[in-house]
């Protein structure tokens, strides 16, 4: 239920702890758990598969998943030129992009103090279309490696008619805000004679042996990106 | 990249394909993946952990991660009294609730065919506060079932203050689609001589051992639930 000022302190190493960029980015509930650095946000960025874009058409609230990437300052999605969600983000309209990542189920001796292990990211800004051809090889190569090192020299790479296809677009990284809890459960002093088990529960995002295609040419073989596949991990 | 009309072929076992039920929840990119059927959506719902609620005060879009459940027609969510997202939907704001499921990554031959195996879903509507005590005592027991089977009775229920601490609403599950990719790769024809692995990578949010609260009390087993934890899947 997890709606309690326990736990979570920021451990900025530096000495420094960056305070909200702006007033709308700046976590409110539970105002330990806010972190706004840039490590533990692109962290974050890179190791989600999919983030959630959320934009609002005359008032009507969307939220849209899709995978992204980061390149240094910059947030990219990508799709198709006629996606409602990309022509709204292409116009100019204001987007607000989450990513999550559940690390853990938080299993406190009272129900009220259950909790989830998470870090999350919110991204507020404008977004900007990739419009010069090599600009988007060059992104789409990065997004390829996102979803797998080594990957994009290992398949064929976009015709510049398959590059027209796609509409590429990015969103500055500099309005942000991350919320990471950790640890294990807070419960009530009263509680903790409860006879019941308490803990964490770590959850993650894993991957299981690779599934050939139907139609592979015999003779080759998974790579190793495949056969071992998993995100990179900023997971505490 | 995954923007092509590929793939993908709804399996309506009863004969009857249900189609949108608003313009808004119709699904327009690669309309062959979207699903109507609430099999599908509650699969959805049941096994994943977190949505994403998208809302728009004056016009600038917010998306919050948070637990959700399902309990019949309605889906809930709760959280603290005083959160900014949880006012703004119990003020009568539209709300758009998507939850997504990530399967797989698809490797095709060309870089412009990769694509993602997921389902996702998306709930238009606005939320409805649960007020009496009781109702919000029912709805928070189904939350922790949802999180864990067997986890309500084996930890202490919320007090009536708890429970007066606690925001709960639902939104109801009749305006929504689902959208789903499913299988292999298909690259262009010409592309299958290509030396490249083509396959899936299935992924899933799995977990691992327990870990034991420091002050758990000694002789205090881990129960079932946390030993063998796992997602109700409905993947295909």
């Amino acid at each position: 239920m997890s709606n309690q000022p326990e736990t979570s302190t920021p451990d900025e190493t530096n000495g420094v702890t960056p305070a909200a960029p702006t007033d709308r980015a700046r976590i409110r509930r539970l105002p330990d758990r806010g972190r706004y650095d840039r490590a533990t946000l692109d962290a974050i960025l890179d190791e989600a598969l999919v983030c959630h874009m959320g934009f609002a058409v005359d008032g009507t609230p969307f939220v849209i998943p899709t995978a992204h990437w980061r390149v240094g300052d910059r947030l990219y999605v990508h799709g198709s030129p006629a996606s409602r969600a990309l022509r709204s983000l292409g116009a100019g309209a204001e987007v607000c992009v989450t990513i999550t990542l559940v690390d853990g189920l938080v299993m406190a001796r009272s129900a009220f103090h259950h909790s989830i292990n998470y870090r999350s990211a919110v991204i507020y800004g404008r977004a900007t279309p990739v419009v010069e051809t090599e600009g988007k090889r060059a992104a789409l190569h990065r997004f390829v490696e996102h979803i797998a090192p080594g990957r994009a020299a290992s398949s064929r790479p976009p015709t510049d008619d398959e590059l027209r296809q796609t509409a590429v677009l990015w969103i500055p990284i500099t309005e942000f805000s991350c919320k990471v809890r950790t640890g294990g459960p807070i419960d009530d002093e009263e509680d903790y004679a409860l006879p019941h088990w308490a803990g964490v529960i770590p959850v993650a995002v894993t991957a299981s042996a690779p599934i050939d295609d139907e139609r592979l040419t015999p003779g080759i073989e998974r790579p190793d990106y495949a056969r071992e596949y998993h995100r990179p991990t900023g997971g505490e």
